[in-house]
């Protein structure tokens, strides 16, 4: 029982407005890009889940050895939201935002990014 | 396509200190208490997935028609990481987080809570 993880894990969760329907109405391509990005930052996936909603919308979440990332698209509003919480440090998450957002080209984004501080103060 | 999703969705994201070990290290019991807690906050849920960890750590992520939720389990820190993200509105996830800290009982908590308007304003 001595293994400890990184103390400090981050937390980026973000809207991207103004994607084009043709990329948010396509579920393959949004997972292809999501699992790509993770690649990109070298998280290790160890399981994914997804459901396609109906008429429209699609909810991605992937388990990593480094916690969690989710996308959940709203075609209606022609926006996504991105969820990455990782824990290998400071500015997790960062590059697999910065793919994300070159390749689905959003108008606009609400960004926030917190960290966590795993190791209690008390 | 007429559906539209509530414009409004609100995260929660929180790490629990000080929890008891013996809760911390039983990954059946901190996987009953989440799906319970959702349960009392009426999501939906449409599917799981877990990872346990050697030699501790647990990872539990659930889809939900609502968008989804997860626990991060760092025994060696005696603490944990609760995020729900849900689209039913404000204040969504309040019950679910007000019914684990019940629950878990932890020393002391880092809470985070942040409002996403879907809807596009550009």
């Amino acid at each position: 029982m001595s293994y400890k993880s990184n103390p400090i894990a981050n937390k980026i969760s973000c809207v991207m407005y103004g994607i084009n329907s043709k990329i948010l109405l396509d579920n393959t391509k949004i997972k292809e890009l999501l699992l790509e990005a993770l690649k990109q930052e070298n998280f290790k996936i160890l399981g994914q889940i997804e459901h396609e909603f109906r008429p429209q919308g699609y909810t991605l979440v992937v388990l990593l050895a480094e916690s969690h990332a989710a996308i959940h698209t709203y075609p209606e509003y022609n926006s996504l939201v991105f969820h990455i919480y990782g824990c290998k440090g400071e500015g997790d998450g960062r590059k697999t935002f910065e793919f994300l957002k070159e390749k689905l080209e959003p108008k606009k984004i609400d960004f926030h990014e917190k960290e966590f501080i795993l190791k209690p103060n008390m």
